[in-house]
């Protein structure tokens, strides 16, 4: 896996939404029109199908064919990291296998989590490994307590980062604690990704290389820019900007969700649309709030 | 909806495992002969496809297969129902078409939960509605916090519970001042599962009318006999019986999972077999642990 | 330890709480008011300076002078089981020491929980073992983790009943299925008492003998009756008094705690009064809400 | 209050344990010479009477006189910061008072947590107003949820935030993005402090200004030199001497907690001695893990 060794994960990446028309069908005309205007911008690539991209909501099929159709729109020097989780280590193979012919560079694989009782350090370690021996693509782990209420521990990030197809982590968990312990006990090669803009100069700062964040979709810039000023070593410039949109980002990813993420980008010229139920869509007065903050982080 | 307010869920009924065969595939045949087995029982009905026959790690067409093959086991006076919970409302109503068609009787649906953060009541309320409205099969609710992290809300419930396909819930909880509650406020025709045999005669003292309980694939009699002695008011033995098996229970359902129930089948005759990962198998120690209990609970 | 043994817990126990003046002073005279009232009911004790005696807000001397004056008001038939526990062994066993010297029949000794993650089943075990060494009280053990966020362990509370000095515990969990299998794994001798009037039923149901409710002190005939059906045989008439307490006792034990309990006492008579801060007052349109239930319960 | 805006926090400060000799008791010589050693080293000030000081296993005359005596040995120049946190705003404010008057810089003050359920914002809003209003010493609020099992949340810190007695935070729930919100949203003279050495670089990376670590009781100077590079702009180097604590730090404070400490102070030649009851002391195999850890982490 001399390939995956190489693959780096450094820079912002915007975890996208899947846009639906209003009949609730996947809108891949604007999926693509939203990627032209993301490529202008100084990302280092996408994570497609991910908590924000709504991929439980997606069948199977949908999940392979929004990164098919992605693919069409992202230029090759950009990643296409695919999300590939089930609860299922099976199914995980399966799509993994099918995300790579779907022309993804990487999959991001989210913990499995319904029987959370039993999700023992064992049972991930178990998981992950028959994943990384049988994907054709280098492996992202994803730990999302937040939705999936389990938490991959320290010592599982540790050994699976042995294995060379385990090129990083997402982490969303937001303890620079275990993120710094995580870079302390992985390899060089294993790379950590901040997994919310709230805590991104934090986790920079205990060695992640990058971050994929809800915010990245409507902020790019902001967060393109902290990440250099913190590898300036200007670390005043930095924390200005990660305090400025710490608010943004509460408000679109912890108190309004992806829904909320949607309603800001079509505040913002791109096409966020509904989302699929069980989410809802944000009430009007949410809106007039969300429209506020936008305009205090300058971003409309 | 005549048909479905005439639907009773008194009694026992075991939501049972999927086996597979030692390749990881559905074991069809050992479905129908463990099926023939407990059909010599004095149970109720069955759960097909729910947590305990490891919904998650089945495709969507096993899932719809394992209830279409059960149908052909089930006679028709005993009630098949099948999971067909999905995280998406929109796959969840065409999985319970497909459950309908495949010979269900009813539909039991696990709350949806990867947007943790967000499945306010409102969301909930508003899947299950969408559900009911288009559903073909009376819907059983199903509320299981130890995997799903979420909490079904009493209003919801309550609310939900107006609707003529909305005839009952499973409530593996716990509490039985909720489980009292929900009966208070619910309409007559709206009906309580326990969702363990650990709470069972608690439930029943408040007003639910059965059990779903892994512990029924393997005890049915015991837990049948305590439904009897309950509904003749002969509290002390009911009581006997409920503390009997509590042990037993803890083992097979909180200590060992599935894999727990499938190795305890095995013991008894049944055909258990493997998990599917990310469940592990028990090691030997374990097995062995779970041996002396059924002996203690003079199951083997 | 022949008469703790001989100690009775079954029956209804009203959590007495401590009166206060509107200057804030512990008001002696209307705690004697208070109790003569309820001497005229069917109740089996008190217990004093537990939880709802906002016991964390009295000083040492404060709460030794409750049970003190207390006891002057209680009847010697009647137990006064005084709570006794602190963060810290040594104390404990000095207040308990105290409290047998103010007259009480037995102590309540609420689970530390200040070092939580490292309160393991050997620390818990320690702290009452070394307790019930040295009390001159029989001692009941108090698990309430809604205000201490830690949970007493089966197995400890299992090796601390075959204590003699430990003769009893108050489980406010709510667990049908804990209280079961203590009820299950401890002598005759060990007696469970329900911790809330919301699973009283339910714990009755599987062995426990009694409850300490909040709600006795305003609806003391109610609970009573309760117990009476409970122990005649007749669930149905038990079940229909429990579901009828449901909602005022969610309302004024969950919703509304302390300050909740007062204000209805202030409601129906007694002397309720202020709380002590950090707890707070209900607002004027919180009291209304509670009025309304109270009439709803018949009980206003 | 132009003293207390003037009061720095910048820095290190050890929460220093409370000695005890073998028969229980405080070992008042001994915490004269920790702290004639302490003095040597370039810390800031202690905590005297926190968490780490088992504050609720002495009693309220015990609490007074570890600070009366640590006074006799902190010279002028370093903080004397004490803990006066009850559950109680009465006892709180009383205590405080008495902590001034036996020689306090300031006080440190727990968030009251034991009616969690009530515990909101308002609440806590009202404990520290009046606490503020009453205090003759500035005020450090102090949030510690893996002990109390509550979270001081931004909102209400943001608001006390503008009262000049109340100076800082110790945040010890380790949430980067929250630590950034705080120093967003409060004025300059606010100053937070990090709750544990394992995101002590995070924390200031992001305005925190200094940490009330565990691990400075015993490699004090490991952590000034974090501070000072990264006070330096060396972030390169902060990172490396942060990643280099992580593992001792979890070992201490996480893993082993108070008694772990003690044991490493034993170590160390610092007198740390005997816990109280209910923690336990370290069992034989654990020192030696820990024994192997200081070595690991060239403290001993």
């Amino acid at each position: 896996m001399t390939e995956s060794t190489a693959l780096s994960l450094a820079g912002v990446f915007p975890p996208i939404p899947t846009p639906f028309t209003l009949e609730g069908e996947v809108a891949f005309d604007q999926l693509h029109s939203n990627l032209e205007r993301w490529n202008a911008q100084p990302l280092s690539g996408y994570v497609v199908g991910g908590s924000n991209g709504e991929f439980v909501s997606l069948t199977h099929e949908e999940r392979i064919k929004v990164v098919q159709e992605a693919r069409q729109a992202i230029p090759k020097e950009r990643l296409l990291i695919a999300g590939s989780g089930t609860h299922s280590t099976r199914q995980t193979i399966t799509l993994t296998e099918q995300m790579a012919q779907a022309g993804a560079d990487a999959a991001i694989v989210v913990t499995p989590s319904y029987y959370r009782g039993r999700m023992t350090p064992a049972a991930f370690e178990n998981h992950y490994s028959q994943l990384a021996e049988n994907s054709p693509l280098p492996i992202i782990l994803y730990n999302v307590p937040a939705n999936t209420a389990v938490d991959l521990p320290l010592e599982s990030i540790s050994k699976l980062a042995q294995k060379p197809q385990v090129v990083g982590i997402k982490e969303s968990g937001g303890s620079v604690t275990k993120i710094g312990a995580m870079v302390h006990r992985t390899p060089d090669y294993f790379q950590v990704l901040a997994g919310s803009a709230g805590f991104m100069l934090g986790a920079l700062s205990v060695g992640a290389v990058g971050v994929v964040a809800a915010l990245a979709n409507i902020a790019a810039e902001s967060l393109v820019a902290l990440h250099e000023r913190f590898q300036q070593g200007d670390i005043g410039a930095a924390r200005d900007l990660q305090l400025s949109l710490i608010e943004i980002n509460t408000t679109v990813t912890v108190r309004f969700g992806v829904a909320g993420l949607k309603a800001a980008m079509d505040f913002l010229g791109y096409y966020g649309g509904p989302v699929r139920s069980p989410l809802l869509p944000l009430e009007e007065e949410e809106k007039e709030v969300l429209r506020e903050i936008l305009v205090r982080a300058a971003l409309l």
